[in-house]
Formats: structure tokens, C-alpha cells, sequence
């Protein structure tokens, strides 16, 4: 998997069980690509503390995920709905595939 | 939603995030339907202590549902591919539909 769409899958899942200062670094750095020394002066901490907290973050994420398995459930349940979808000729069907997969 | 169903699902979802001794707890006496008084004595502890450790672990799995939603989204889902296999006749979309329901 590409290691981005990893991170914002277990972000997506899990990311609510952070703290919302983790949450606020995360999303900056991981999601939205600053550098550890922009995201240093902008939360008035060192980069190693950015770069601890990430550290951090991205092993509770992964924790989560080692014990829940939602997001190894959801790609494979999403290709089978893809699947479905492009198999099916029935509209009501389609229709159902295609509002399952905006949901997910 | 019935009671214990309810409380299944989001002992499904999230009971890994509990600590072992809530787990065993907690099959015991809300899925197995154990007494107070029984757990009390397998568990060594008082029926006040059992009582106590089972309103903190589906509170906390309560929390936890709050935070991330996933037992209404997984009904919510799994209603839907319900439809999609009582309205197909493709035989492949039915057996995906089969698969998905069987691994939700």
C-alpha cells in the first residue's frame, strides 16, 4: 500500500482516538505535508517534539489497527464493492454499490 | 436496537481495546449472562467490584462507538448488502454479497 493512503486510512479510522493537539500536528505534517520545522514554529515546539509526536501518533494509529483490523476489513470489503458494481446490470443494485462506496 | 445485540456489536468492534481482565469480565457476565453474585465468586473480587467494572467497560466501549461510529455505519452497510442479495440475480454479485455479509 501506498504509505500516504495508509496513513490516511488508519488516520480516518482511528485518528478521533487521539488527543486534538496530536490530532492538529498529524494532520498538518502527515496529512498535509509541513515540514517538521514549519510545523515547529507554528505549535511553539521543538522539531524533535514534532517529530516525537508524530512517532507517537502513527504507533497509536497502528496499535489500534493491530488489534481492531478495520482498515485491512474495509479495503477488502470495498474491493468486493467495487467488484458488485461493475458487475451488476440492475440500477437499484448499482445505485446501492455506488452509495455503499461513497459511505466508506 | 435489542439490548444485547447492541451490546454484542460493540463488544465486536472495540472489546480488544479493553484490557484482558474487562474482556473476561465482561463475556462473562453481559454475553454468557452470568450472575453478579456467580462472577463475584469465579472472579475473586466483591458484586459491587463486578458491577463496577462492567458499567466502566461499556461505558468505555460506549466512548468509543461516540468517537468513531462504526457499529451504525457497519448496520447501515450491512442493510444495504442485504438488498443487493435479495435484488440480484447475477450469480457472481450474489456470492460477493454472501462473502461480505459472512466476514461483517
Amino acid at each position: 500500500m501506498i504509505k500516504i493512503y495508509e496513513e490516511t486510512l488508519l488516520y480516518d479510522f482511528y485518528g478521533e482516538l487521539l488527543t486534538d493537539r496530536q490530532k492538529t500536528v498529524y494532520e498538518e505534517v502527515v496529512l498535509h505535508d509541513l515540514s517538521l520545522g514549519e510545523a515547529a514554529e507554528e505549535f511553539g515546539i521543538s522539531r524533535q517534539g514534532v517529530h516525537d509526536m508524530i512517532k507517537r501518533s502513527t504507533k497509536a494509529l497502528k496499535d489500534y489497527e493491530d488489534k481492531l483490523h478495520l482498515v485491512s476489513k474495509f479495503l477488502d470489503l470495498k474491493d468486493k464493492v467495487h467488484q458488485i458494481e461493475h458487475l451488476t446490470d440492475h440500477p437499484k443494485v448499482k445505485q446501492l454499490a455506488e452509495e455503499i462506496l461513497e459511505e466508506l
